[in-house]
């Protein structure tokens, strides 16, 4: 059985991921491919239940350590779980958010560092990467403008810091993108869900036509 | 202010670290000391979150390393909102099971290896250790008898595992206390609740008499 392909989708909030999750999955389902759907945190009963504490969490909230431990431990039940074992069915895995997450959020605005974060995934996860994580990136218009409307609005604990963090944030993705131009395809998330969803499928394609 | 004083009680289920964790604080209040009794897993409103997850886990159970990283989670927020701001008040403080339990438990028993485990206390709690740490060590005999009496038995998630299992806890433990005779106390817990603490509070009176 010819192993799975892992797509990663990455980006701020509000800059579409998980729209274009959803649009990638059922575009690669509509070429007969298995396509698993997930994303992070959560993804397996044990991760949603960490996601619950990390998005509500205690009084005084997590300090930035214990964050990134909650993280790499909701991934690795997650990967072990779930993504290892579709792509060993030879499924295609389709993920809203995965480590670079954790490196931009955590690593990056979070002031970790990457090398402490990228350490707990080695030890959590086996160090397990997408075959390629396409980070959207859109202007602070359309984010203000979608994330205005979102019924809940973005009241997490992590959704709702600062400006400057979530600045941070944008900047570390930007900067993990640079640093491995094999493994991601950065993207315009600017226009309609239709209009970004051509380019990512134009991003995935060289992996499409290598399987099929 | 002068820092206060931390005393960790380990052991295997069943040795009698949780009584013996009480009559050692009630023992340094007598003396006048203010003492902070906690535990761990737990010791925080987050980390007793975090415990309720690792005592009654999703189906399946969850895998030793995100097991390992819940734990050092857990740690963290328990250092960082109650042990450290204690010792700096001058409190000392009394902990049913703290970082020696994660390195016998899942570095030793459950395979991680401890420069594993320490390295996730290293980098959760950056690295805080006991000024003692009491070790418990009780016959066979003892801990079936002592397991037989309570109520709930031991049916927890981690206490519930195999006798194998808690062999190489036991094991672990005692190879900790080997590496480093200043920093364990090895006491024999057989006998009375009372005749395991007069040996409690004698392998503690070095710190009191340096205090007092």
């Amino acid at each position: 059985m010819k192993r799975g392909r892992f797509i990663a989708l990455e980006g701020g909030e509000g800059t579409g991921k998980s729209t274009q999750a959803r649009l990638l999955a059922d575009a690669l389902r509509n070429r007969g491919l298995e396509v698993e759907l997930t994303r992070e945190p959560g993804g397996t009963p044990g991760a949603e239940a960490i996601r619950k504490l990390l998005l509500d969490p205690p009084e005084g909230g997590w300090n930035p350590r214990a964050e990134a431990l909650l993280f790499a431990a909701a991934r690795s039940d997650h990967v072990e779980k779930r993504i290892r074992p579709a792509l060993a069915a030879g499924h295609w895995v389709v993920c809203d958010r995965f480590v670079d997450s954790s490196r931009a959020y955590q690593g990056g605005a979070g002031g970790l560092g990457d090398a402490a974060v990228s350490a707990l995934h080695d030890f959590g996860s086996e160090g397990l990467r997408p075959d390629l994580t396409v980070l959207i990136v859109a202007s602070q218009e359309t984010v203000v403008a979608r994330l205005a409307a979102r019924d809940e609005g973005v009241s997490d604990a992590i959704g709702g810091r600062s400006a400057d963090y979530h600045a941070q944030v944008a900047d570390s993705f930007l900067s993990l993108a640079e640093a491995d131009p094999a493994g991601f395809a950065v993207i315009d998330g600017n226009g309609t869900p239709e209009e970004v969803q051509v380019r990512v499928m134009a991003a995935v394609a060289e992996l499409l036509e290598a399987d099929t």
